[in-house]
């Protein structure tokens, strides 16, 4: 298995507002969405705070299309995954190591996406809540025939995808196995997880 | 089980330290630590900004204090669960119970505490870092007897704790399961996931 999955970033056309995108993504995770400013971002691609708002209408904006893409990336990489599995054991191993590399190698872009949810304004927070509950059940679908009980999926659907999204916080800042080693560790720990 | 542990707050003497400690972490949890200033804190307990500096010097001691009382609040709720326990298992289950309540009870001062370690000086960093070294150090002892290989103890260690951890990230934002039902269903979890 490999963790090369498509680049996120892909999910933009190449040009300026991709590159306003990575430029943001980078200066929201070193000091936050609220002390970041236009200036910090149109410094970082060389240009000027005007010339941002050709491509942005504001800082907002970015967050919510940085949001866009980081979930929509990894639900699609959730949703490879799956192809050419049959099994439920083969699916959920490939699943889970899949969603766990995704947010080892994007750890620095899924911290943004995942901590300044609560700055999305309401409009876009219900756009990136529904890809979240797409994730969600794409992943309750594959898991239900390990749960013994169906009162019990939620909980552990909720503990799985939790498990690999917290990657992200700690990847990078101590010692840290490569992604593919990462991913097959969770997928064999979470395959006794989802029987308990 | 209870999840009822100590309050974390009462690791500081009452007074206006405390108060102030308090405030710090209401403010950094809703807009971040490099967009809070020591306004936003003085103003939430009706000071001024120069009647703040009596009690701490920068708004990083803030960080630092509450990172420190966050730590070690979450370390002895471990410890506590452990007494009165002798067999592997049932430490460990009382273990996960407490550790994942905690973060479920303490979401929002814990948030701040995880998501912040990057904005504490290098000398509070260390300090931080060594509180979270002894965490993983009673809970990788406790795990041990369950663990198949040595090799794998660290990996899981990290796991079972991130699974806790991540709750602050999630807890309150979505339909959540009281704090009790979230630790006995982690505290079962996890007691496969060693195995694995």
């Amino acid at each position: 298995m490999s963790a090369a999955n498509q680049d996120p970033w892909d999910l933009l056309p190449p040009g300026p507002r991709r590159v306003l995108a990575q430029a943001s993504a980078i200066e929201f995770g070193q000091r936050g969405f609220h002390a970041t400013t236009t200036r910090h971002i149109a410094e970082r691609v060389g240009i000027s705070p005007a010339g941002m708002y050709v491509h942005y209408e504001s800082k907002a904006e970015l967050l919510y299309t940085i949001s866009r893409i980081g979930h929509a990336a990894a639900l699609n990489a959730l949703h490879e995954s799956l192809s050419g599995f049959a099994k439920p054991h083969d699916r959920i191993r490939s699943l889970v190591y899949a969603f766990t590399a995704w947010h080892a190698v994007h750890h620095a872009l899924a911290r943004v996406v995942q901590y300044e949810l609560r700055a999305l304004t309401p409009e876009h927070y219900a756009e990136i809540a529904a890809i979240r509950q797409r994730t969600e059940q794409v992943a309750a679908d594959e898991f239900r025939p390990l749960v013994r009980a169906e009162s019990d999926l939620k909980i552990r659907t909720v503990a799985v995808l939790s498990l690999s999204i917290d990657v992200a916080r700690w990847y990078g800042s101590v010692k840290s196995p490569r992604p593919e080693v990462l991913g097959e560790a969770y997928a064999e720990m979470v395959l006794e997880m989802l029987r308990a």
